[in-house]
């Protein structure tokens, strides 16, 4: 799969879709887009040219923003479902915010080449879900990670 | 102190100073710039008004860019100082590279504020550090992170 159809992150609220990493709506974002890809989730996204450390090899602090919100959106995706919910299905997801990130480079992550992020999604209680993501630079894993996310409260909507 | 005048990014080589996070020669990046605040490493940063997670509030990834790129600034220093140079003095500093990074959000992160990020390093091995960082908004400790950082491998500078 090289384009994600159905993303968790169209069905945010329009006050939860202003976000640097995934918001549909911030024009100056990276704009990651989740869904499924069988049984785990997927977020791909080419970084910009500019989102380099060294020349020819992307910055780490982007594929930490890509495991970041490909850990809140998949977590979205995941207790979505165990609601009885799909992507797409008219119903409002959860928004999670994260709690931790964690994040191992393991190969340097050459530019010009589509990221993919593989995820899988674990409870821990209802409001709290581990992901830990896969993050692949053609065949070669460049990065894992794990994020705790936990279902935003409702105080962080500063309206 | 609000601003750094002695920062490592100053003398770190051109071919390393395109970093998205903390190259001085990376003009759509956020331009991290590190120096010595006492005993510890200090950052300051001021999110810009469109790297928000929901209005209000910083994303994450961007508070995780910081603690990355402050992470391998302050590594960098610390090398520095052991191998008795100080920021500034016209010797290029070592360049160091991410291995992990972690990071606990705390508290939501206030949007239009500038942030701090104080760290405290230890030698691991001659080439590894680890880099203890807390990010303040004024006086709210909002983010702690770990950065493991190792010296970059000559084959990383992609000439």
């Amino acid at each position: 799969m090289d384009k994600i159809l159905h993303a968790i992150q169209d069905d945010y609220a329009d006050d939860y879709s202003w976000c640097f990493g995934c918001g549909r709506l911030n024009e100056s974002g990276y704009q990651f887009r989740t869904g499924w890809d069988g049984k785990r989730t997927l977020t791909i996204f080419e970084p910009n040219r500019v989102h380099m450390a060294i020349p020819g090899f992307v910055y780490g602090g982007v594929v930490a923003s890509l495991i970041d919100c490909h850990g809140t959106g998949s977590a979205s995706i995941y207790l979505h479902r165990k609601n009885g919910h799909e992507i797409g299905d008219g119903i409002e997801p959860p928004r999670f915010v994260t709690a931790s990130l964690h994040v191992d480079f393991r190969k340097p992550t050459p530019q010009e080449v589509v990221l993919k992020a593989y995820g899988e999604g674990v409870e821990i209680h209802p409001k709290k879900w581990k992901i830990e993501t896969e993050v692949y630079a053609n065949e070669t894993l460049v990065a894992t990670g794990e994020v705790i996310a936990v279902v935003a409260p409702s105080t962080f909507l500063n309206k």
